[in-house]
C-alpha cells in the first residue's frame, strides 16, 4: 500500500464545516476563520512507551490524540475547526489503521472538527495532531490575565489519569471545549491540566505575576486518587481557571447547564507564591514535581 | 532540564510578524491572516534512518525540516506566516539542541516566518513541523486546475536529492516560496516534487483530469543525476506547474527576476495519460515508481 492509497482508504473525509475551504488532497489545506476571529493553534504528540503502552487500543489512542489537542483549544476558549494528522508508523498495518481511523472519525464527529490534511511516514510509532480553532482575540482565555482575589476553579475530578496509569489503562480525557467557550466573558485566565494541577497552576501564576492559596481539602479527587496524584499527576486535561468573585452564581448555572462538576479550589493572591493550605488553613510543605518530560 | 526550561532556553523567540497575535508560551498560539486571505496549512515529518542518517548535522536537519514544509506553501503560492515544531527526542541533548535551534532560527529568519509554538516529548527522534501561510482563496495554486495545452514547467534541477542520498549526504532543498507567490496570476496548477517528478506530476494530472507529454531529453538534470533519478528520485522539492502558452514571455522574465532556472518540460494533453517522449518525440516505456513510504 502506498502512502496515497493509505490516505485515500483510511483518512479521506469530506469536510463538514464552512471554514474548510480545501481539505485533504492538495499540497496544503485551506481554512477561513469566521468574521473577526483569529486562528488558535496547538500541537501535541503521543509516543509509544511514553504516553501509552505497546498494544494500546487504536480507537482509544485516536480519541486521546484528538482529545489532548482539543483540550488546548478549550484552555483558550477557542471553537474547534480542523486538524492535521502526522502519523509515523512502523508499517502500514491495515487492521490497526482501520481501528485508528474509526476512532479518529468518531472523535472528529463528536467535536465537530474536520480532518483537513496530514502526513504519514515510516518509523517508530508517533501520533502527532495539530489543531486549529477560532476565537475572539480580545476574549481569548490567556494564562497571563489572572487578577488578585480571583477565585480559582477546576473542572471534573483530578488524578483520574494517574490512577489509570497505575492500572496500566489508557485514560481518554474529555476536553472541556463547549464549557470553555462559554467562559470567554466570565473567566480571567485559564490553563488545561496536562502536567499536574500544581505545575500547570504555577505556570498560570507566573505568567500573570500573581500567587495563590490552594485549599487542598477542597480538591475534587477522582475515586481512589491520592492528593499527590491530584496535584502532580499529569494528563487529566481538566480546566483550571480564575474568575472574579462576582461571577460565582453565573458559573454555578453554567456548570449545571453543561452537567459539569465545577469546584472552587482557592484564591489568587498578590504574594507571587503558590501556597498549599490544609483543612485548618495552615500551609502544607508539598512538593511540586508534576510530569517531567526529560 | 524540564520541557519548559528546554523551550525557554532554545525555542523562545519574539514574534516578528504582525500576523502573530500570540506566540510561544500559552495553551495555543494565535494568528490573524491579513485582509481577505485564507490560511494555508501543511505538516511534514523527518524521521531518523528514513529521511536522514543517524548523526546528521542538527543545523542542516532543522533547515531541511522547515524547507520541506515551506515547499508545500510554495506549491499553493501561499505566503509563509508561522510554524509549530513538534519535536520527539531520545534525550535533552543540549549540544544537539543548541545547533538544531540555531539552524531553525536561521531558516525562520531567511524565510520571514515565526515559530509560534510546539511540543517536545521523549521518544525516538522525530521532527515534525506544521506550517501556516496565507493566500487568496481564489488564486491558490491547486493541483486540479491544469488545462489541456498548458505548458509544463519545472524549477531548478532534478535528481539532486537522489545524488546526495547515494553519497550519504543530507540534501537541504531550497523552497521556491517567493517565486511561487508571483505565479498566482500566471500558473493554472502546481505541485512540489517530494516523491519524484513522475509520481507527483501524475497526482496533478489525475486531480485535473488531464494527461501530459513529457519531453525526457529536456529535463534539467542535476550534475551526475540519471534520468531515473530525475523522474523517480524523491525530495527534490522543486516546483512543477502548468501555465497557458501566452504566459511564456512573462514566465521567462519572472524566472530571471528570481535568478531561478526554469525549464519547459512538456505539455498538458486531453489523453488522461502521462507519456514519456524521447529526443525524437517517440514514446518511451518508463516505469513510474517514485518514493514509496511503506
Amino acid at each position: 500500500m502506498t502512502e496515497f492509497e493509505l490516505i485515500k482508504k483510511f483518512f479521506n473525509q469530506t469536510p463538514r464545516l464552512n471554514s474548510t475551504c480545501l481539505g485533504i488532497g492538495d499540497d496544503c489545506a485551506l481554512l477561513k476563520p469566521s468574521g473577526n476571529q483569529v486562528l488558535a493553534f496547538s500541537t501535541d504528540t503521543l509516543v509509544e512507551n511514553i504516553h501509552f503502552f505497546k498494544g494500546a487500543d487504536p480507537e482509544a489512542l485516536a480519541h486521546k490524540a484528538l482529545a489532548v489537542n482539543l483540550s488546548d483549544l478549550a484552555a483558550m476558549g477557542a471553537k474547534p475547526l480542523a486538524f492535521l494528522l502526522a502519523l509515523t508508523l512502523p508499517a502500514a498495518d491495515e487492521a490497526w489503521l482501520k481501528k485508528f481511523s474509526q476512532g479518529l472519525q468518531d472523535a472528529a464527529r463528536e467535536f465537530n472538527v474536520d480532518l483537513i490534511g496530514g502526513n504519514t511516514t515510516r518509523g517508530p510509532l508517533n501520533i502527532n495532531i495539530t489543531i486549529m480553532g477560532e476565537v475572539d482575540e480580545n476574549k481569548a482565555l490567556r494564562r497571563d490575565q489572572a487578577k488578585t482575589n480571583d477565585d480559582i476553579y477546576v473542572t471534573g475530578a483530578l488524578g483520574a489519569a494517574a490512577v489509570a496509569l497505575q492500572a496500566k489503562h489508557l485514560h481518554v480525557p474529555t476536553p472541556r471545549v463547549a464549557f470553555a467557550q462559554d467562559l470567554l466573558t466570565i473567566a480571567h485566565a485559564a490553563i488545561d491540566i496536562s502536567d499536574g494541577l500544581a505545575q500547570d497552576l504555577q505556570h498560570l501564576l507566573q505568567a500573570s505575576g500573581v500567587g495563590a492559596d490552594l485549599w487542598t481539602d477542597e480538591l475534587p479527587l477522582f475515586k481512589s486518587a491520592t492528593l499527590d496524584q491530584a496535584l502532580n499527576g499529569g494528563e487529566d486535561y481538566e480546566l483550571c481557571f480564575t474568575a472574579p468573585v462576582n461571577m460565582r452564581n453565573q458559573l454555578l448555572k453554567l456548570a449545571e447547564q453543561h452537567s459539569l462538576k465545577l469546584t472552587r479550589i482557592g484564591v489568587i493572591t498578590d504574594r507571587k507564591k503558590l501556597v498549599f493550605l490544609d483543612a485548618n488553613h495552615q500551609p502544607m510543605p508539598l512538593a511540586v514535581h508534576g510530569y517531567q518530560h526529560f
